[in-house]
């Protein structure tokens, strides 16, 4: 019905005979203990060959200890081998895992014992692509592996575990599910072409589509939170020079030096600082001061920085208080910048004078702003909790979050396609002219959960794994 | 009866209660795997109290996969939990590997977790040494734990093996065993000692001493052999200029330019290249050409390329035959070297001149030669194959190998002891005063194998060893 919609599953009578693939799965190096893991039919057999302890008829999810030996019976390692039996493995194939010791010159002569038994090396990503391939797990829970591994603040992380443990594609299945309902009452109707009869009932079908374009469209508002969560939020400190830019930093950085990192920048002059403010990542950049120049060296300068300002996902644009006596003049400098995005505005140096909300009409600005001292320390407290703020809506922290670029293409493609129905349903398109947009919606849709794969895809989606995953 | 031999076995009813460790186990960095450790009584409930199944009634060496949470009831990962109960865990208490997601914030989050609940970081080696404590490996095998990682050649990886499997401890105990017969048949005569009784006969003591003392000098004169296997050769490429060195040292690495890492070495001028052959890392260095000068700053270098032969464990010396008239020459060089170690004599360049073993008189030379030509290639192999011979006898690779500095010293003290021992049977020393001596030797090798040890001992054998093992 849906030529588009081949599902990869896994099917015992029909697949084809897997190879057994080998791998070491934990980090390189030396350990205390490293894991070398085998999948595929027969692997379970292979490693009983080279074992001390009879495996063949134990059942699966247990442990035994015993020795490893080469093709030439030279004992390698004691190790423990954890067993895996079809399909309650990870891979839904038989499995094995071998904890040895953790020294690379091991973990190398158990794997090169096992090439030479047959095995062949793992590719990238290949362990959980056979669970994808086997119906273990979808393309976006597959996917959410590699970023679990990769995250590195409680939020990332949170939002990965969320998108593995199916949150993600239940959304988006929801969504599918939907328009399958929708095309296949659509289809129907070419089968009584003649007769003129309506199955899909057209504002039933107006209320759907619209129902579906507003999911789209929030998960497609949510990938630019969650892109700046997964890959850390660029914070750039601006203002004019003698602001109090940099003091302001290292107020920011001071509560938190056990978790902040100093990491080279691209340019020489720029450190860029890490920070993480309830679980979020702040890369934080202090800019040259901004000012209005006739030198022409200078300027430049001061191009480089608007420059930088531009690839930021929140400006903090920071305001000496104590010298500041008509906020008109810090509106246009702001307004100079060229800058769109999230600012807050920081009246720096509060510990010399603090600004009453009256006399400068603060309430005219068209961003949020705080009064504190980057100096004396005080609201610094509050300055993160503004952050934090400002970045994730409550909104975003209830629904599911989009992180992943090629689901964010796809889903951006379904929206066309729904505003294609959508339009055909205004001028009174026919059903089977209405079905072809929703195939469309389906097909993309169909690319994101991997009902619709193709190797290219795969490979591409994998070869961004590690090793042994 | 034995005041040193003082055994710390695991009895659970006088046993203080040990507190709960944990600890990464596997390497550091991004995986698709990563492994946290605990053990200790107690510590499968506080792991099944934050994890969605029930572990409490379950066997030992069963797997079990589910979520793990931390305090505040947010889900951590999707783990697999090994459980293993006392006593056949590696440190034979309770213990339990947690088998999660190969991300450090995971890794760090569980961890935090069960700290949290009351256990903490386990300090290096700790948990082996609980193993140790425990009555699950001696000593010696403790050690060859940490060797076995380390290991990065088949030699060093069999030997540490080996000595984990108590290969190595069985040969001391066997030693300690004679001994301790040969003492309570000495102390037995204390007993009776206006009787002028010997249990002991003079003449059996004499031959089982004397049995004792070469075992122990086998031990020990292993230990030169197996410290190089453990650390690598150091081997010295040296000769006159134009001899053909370096040609000779890119030669020796062509055949295994794969397995070969360049290594800067602790002088500017100096780079180290490691060969591995059969199983033996030797540690490669070219150093400048020796010949006499009459420069002074020429003589500076010289006498440092000479300072680095003394530390070698194997000198290749390369002559170049095709401009060699007067063996007499080559031997006054060598000798001049002042190099009293394993050394082999190689005549290069055998594609321009092959020297007839009659006119030169090579059999004259105090050391292997061997002709071949490095330009060419030709008889490197044989070269190799020469040079694994000299370093590893054949007495050697097949008795047990010493390579640990802590059980030289203390092999060596047995040695000396010995020796007095032996002394005192010659002036017909009374047995009391031989128990005396007999103590001592027990004592050194009671540190080996851990049947004597002290806090400090220990504390600085484990301090060497990896977080989590």
């Amino acid at each position: 019905m849906f030529p588009y919609c081949k599902r990869y599953r896994f099917d015992p009578m029909t697949m084809e005979n897997k190879d057994i693939i080998i791998a070491q799965a934990t980090a390189n190096g030396i350990g205390a203990v490293s894991i070398v893991r085998l999948s595929g039919q027969g692997c379970i057999e292979m490693v009983n060959s080279q074992f001390s302890k009879q495996l063949s008829q134990k059942k699966s999810h247990t442990l035994h200890y015993g020795t490893l030996k080469s093709i030439g019976g030279q004992p390698i390692d004691d190790c423990l081998v954890s067993l895996f039996r079809n399909p309650t493995s990870y891979t839904k194939e038989d499995s094995i895992e071998i904890s040895c010791h953790g020294s690379p010159y091991i973990v190398q002569s158990i794997i090169n014992t096992f090439l030479q038994k047959g095995a062949r090396m793992a590719q990238r990503g290949e362990f959980t692509m056979r669970a994808f391939l086997n119906g273990q797990l979808d393309l976006t829970q597959a996917e959410a592996v590699a970023d679990l591994i990769a995250a590195d603040t409680e939020k990332s992380h949170q939002i990965a575990l969320e998108q593995l443990r199916g949150g993600y594609s239940q959304k988006l299945q929801e969504l599918r599910h939907e328009l399958v309902q929708l095309a296949s009452l659509l289809e129907l109707e070419l089968d009584f072409g003649e007769e003129d009869v309506e199955f899909a009932e057209r504002s039933q079908l107006k209320a759907t589509v619209s129902a579906l374009k507003s999911e789209v469209s929030k998960l497609l508002s949510s990938y630019e939170a969650g892109n700046a969560i997964k890959l850390g939020l660029k914070t750039v400190i601006a203002g004019k020079p003698n602001a109090g830019k940099s003091t302001l930093l290292n107020a920011l950085l001071q509560d938190d030096r056990a978790i902040v990192s100093a990491q080279a920048g691209t340019t020489r002059d720029t450190i860029e600082e890490e920070l993480i403010l309830e679980g979020i990542k702040y890369i934080l950049t202090d800019t040259a001061g901004l000012h209005l120049s006739e030198d022409h060296i200078e300027k430049v300068g001061i191009e480089k920085a608007k420059a930088k300002l531009k690839l930021a996902d929140l400006v903090l644009y920071v305001v000496d208080s104590s010298n500041l006596s008509d906020l008109n003049n810090v509106i246009s400098e702001i307004s100079d910048l060229d800058y769109t995005g999230k600012m807050l505005m920081i009246l720096n140096k509060s510990d010399i004078s603090v600004i009453s909300d009256s006399t400068l009409h603060l309430e005219q600005l068209e961003f949020p702003y705080l009064q504190c001292s980057a100096m004396k320390g005080s609201n610094i407290k509050e300055l993160k909790s503004k952050m934090s703020g400002l970045v994730i809506s409550e909104e975003i922290t209830d629904s599911a979050i989009l992180t992943n670029q090629r689901h964010f293409d796809a889903l951006h493609k379904t929206k066309i396609a729904i505003a294609e129905v959508e339009l055909g349903l205004q001028n009174g398109l026919t059903g089977d002219l209405l079905a072809i947009h929703i195939r469309d919606c389906l097909y993309q849709i169909g690319l994101i959960t991997g009902e619709i794969s193709t190797d290219d895809l795969l490979e591409n989606i994998f070869s961004s794994f590690c090793i042994g995953k």
